[in-house]
């Protein structure tokens, strides 16, 4: 949890099985507040760890008052521990460290830094990512696309294949923002940019979309068609449409194992990528900029990637379990968590429930982690093991499970797999410091 | 998409594979539009599908002007081919019929549908498995149960282990409707009612939850916990605390291949549910009401569940793929797809990718289905084989793609393994009669 948490967790992240990328996961020194944590109700003189019966009897029973129940807004400045649960919460410390970790290799790589926006989708992530220029970022969508150009950002790149059907609200864009920037990759993607050319001097700015091993959108530098294609924006109607760099998304990294075969992909990607700009310039064809992302390979570069100009990793600002076991970032720089109550105890099956389910957390990570879908902070002796909807089942590693450690109404922490996908889940991310909710943030949705 | 496309596609489904339970997906007589279909910017002269380089030189340009963008709203009255991808689509026809057939087997049963919201979370949606009451639903957070509230819905059961941390919200919501109601499977949970008692006249209402072999929230009829708690929930404190009913989710027959598997769940789920309660008569508890629910167990209803009160099924009124590889729906009985268009063609590797990943479908069924997370309607030969975050990769079963026949913008429609978590990814769902968008129906979020 970073340092927000105060004296609710102790710190002292540890990783069991010697630095390799896998293993399980463990905090040393976290103790748990007993009975329920959450400030609003305790189970009668705090003895939610005790037997069932406890408290039933009609004549032991006083009336306490509710306090009313608070809107989402209110929850700024609350304790964690009184927050509702599920509930997405982004370390505030960690965050702005994250940032400016990878601003700084940036720096030192002479490079321009395009965060992608995709993971947290917010106007604050993206200015925390920014450095607070709000100007040179990435989206995957147009619904992305059109909420940070309400929200004051420019330089806006839509790195996504471009399709016919959307191309009204791209040009919108274009027209709205200083720079808005495409991303193409098939002559009949160009031809319908040059059909429709932007009225008065804009122009449409082009990046060609590079395959370099990651086997999704793109075409392959080596390809003729690559070359055939670059030359075509260039020379074809360069008044209306000008080509403004080659762009390639290390995805392949996310099948490594360690960082020497993440930094085994990012050279050969920056080299492919460079490779294809040194045969455009002979060719006579501009290409100003070159850019390749994946947070893997940004959180490890390498050499080659310093003749590039720009990079865009996205996920680095949260960061997650994924990265950690790819090797991107150590357990402290993961900012993301998902706080969850205990809600039942269920002693015949050694199992607990807890109320996160797939509906707050994904199913990403389930067959590719040890820990499946989540880590749970500080209890490498726990694993959730399935989930529904809104339920969370979670066992013991081995043996026996100590209910009364995980009073009903007890929180776990839960470090998600994939935060993109976690965070996709959440109509509110709550920003922490210090202990408490410091900011809320609303991510947009939607296409 | 059942009868709402009109001319666009050809109805009649077909199953591969003898009725069996799992087999591949096609369609009779599908046909596709040729180039864009999706009506605002089509590739140089119907050439959609045409070779590489096609309308390329900027001499046979000529500026084509482009419609202004739409914002939602206004796809009402739009043809389906028009909208924006991904989109969730929703044949009003069919969910029409989901829900009569379903109250019609609950009444012929002579039992109450309370139908669970949790699939569709929305107004619309629950109006229509109501039959237009807006009274009796099942709900799974709190953030739907405070929706349905303000939308006019009453006699709400939030059939979620009751958290010590949420009852003032639920105190509020017994405050603000006539009929809510808790479920609890714990006594600690009891004594939490009993020692907050709602103001005035109002009592807690709550339903017993019991596990009959699901494995997760409830506690075991055969287990002499169960009896304590309905005993100290109906002698307790009665005047504070009430005992409705007894609650059983059949969660498990998700785990199996066939109707008859389903119904002999359902059948053990119904008689556990009522030899409790015939024990809860005996031992003088009044226990009213006896509700069991699931879409498989609801969808084949076993003689048995005539003597229970109510059933509270939810995916129903969609239904999807899962419901069909277990029988418990026919293929023209899935109401919902997910809209995609073709932005790319990669012969090198014999692959399409659309513009659909998760983040519009879900990893659901990744694993579990033959045809991964979705099947592509109409189009047995093909299979959805990998998703990213917006893009999905799709390639052919056997041999090689036929690229002529999927344009770049064609449109493919899938059906989503999981369509409870399929519809959970998406703002807005885009109901549709006679090939266009008839309403627009938004989802609740959040907890």
């Amino acid at each position: 949890m970073g340092a927000g948490l105060g004296g609710w967790w102790v710190h002292g992240w540890c990783r069991f099985g010697g630095g390799g990328a896998v293993g399980a996961w463990g905090r040393v020194g976290c103790r748990m507040s007993p009975g329920w944590v959450h400030g609003w109700c305790r189970f009668g003189g705090g003895q939610g760890g005790a037997g069932l019966g406890a408290g039933l009897g009609a004549g032991q029973v006083a009336p306490r008052p509710l306090p009313a129940p608070r809107s989402t807004s209110t929850w700024l400045g609350a304790p964690l521990e009184q927050l509702p649960t599920p509930a997405l919460t982004l370390d505030q410390a960690t965050m702005r460290r994250n940032a400016e970790r990878m601003r700084e290799r940036c720096r030192a790589l002479g490079l321009r830094l395009r965060p992608h926006v995709k993971t947290h989708k917010t106007l604050e992530g993206a200015e925390l990512a920014t450095g607070g220029t709000r100007r040179g970022i990435v989206v995957s969508t147009l619904a992305e696309a059109r909420f940070f150009a309400a929200g004051g950002f420019d330089d806006i790149l839509y790195a996504y294949p471009l399709a016919g059907g959307r191309l009204a609200e791209c040009a919108a864009l274009a027209q709205r923002l200083q720079t808005f920037q495409l991303l193409l990759d098939s002559p009949q993607a160009l031809a319908l940019l040059q059909q429709h050319p932007l009225p008065g001097t804009k122009r449409w700015l082009v990046w060609l979309k590079l395959d370099c091993g990651n086997g999704r959108a793109g075409v392959r530098p080596a390809d003729p068609a690559a070359l055939a294609l670059a030359r075509a924006i260039a020379e074809g109607a360069p008044e209306k449409v000008t080509l403004v760099g080659v762009y390639a998304h290390c995805g392949d990294t996310y099948g490594c194992r360690d960082v020497l075969a993440v930094q085994a992909i990012a050279r050969a990607t920056a080299t492919a990528v460079l490779d294809f700009v040194t045969v455009l310039r002979q060719a006579g064809v501009p290409c100003p900029q070159a850019s390749i992302g994946s947070t893997p390979s940004c959180s490890h570069p390498v050499p080659e990637m310093a003749r590039l100009t720009e990079l865009h990793p996205g996920n680095y600002l949260f960061y997650d379990l994924q990265q950690t076991l790819l090797g991107s970032c150590h357990p402290e720089e993961v900012a993301i968590r998902v706080l969850t109550r205990v809600i039942g105890h269920y002693p015949h099956r050694n199992q607990l429930l807890v109320d996160c389910g797939w509906a707050a957390l994904s199913l990403h990570g389930r067959d590719q982690a040890p820990t499946g879908c989540a880590a749970i902070e500080g209890h490498p002796q726990l694993r959730l093991v399935g989930l529904t909807q809104e339920h969370g089942q979670v066992e013991a590693v081995d043996g026996q499970l100590d209910f009364g450690r995980f009073p009903l109404g007890s929180i776990l922490a839960l470090i998600p797999f994939h935060a993109c996908a976690t965070a996709a889940m959440h109509p509110v991310y709550y920003v922490h410091a210090g202990g408490k909710v410091v900011e809320l943030w609303h991510p947009v949705r939607g296409w």
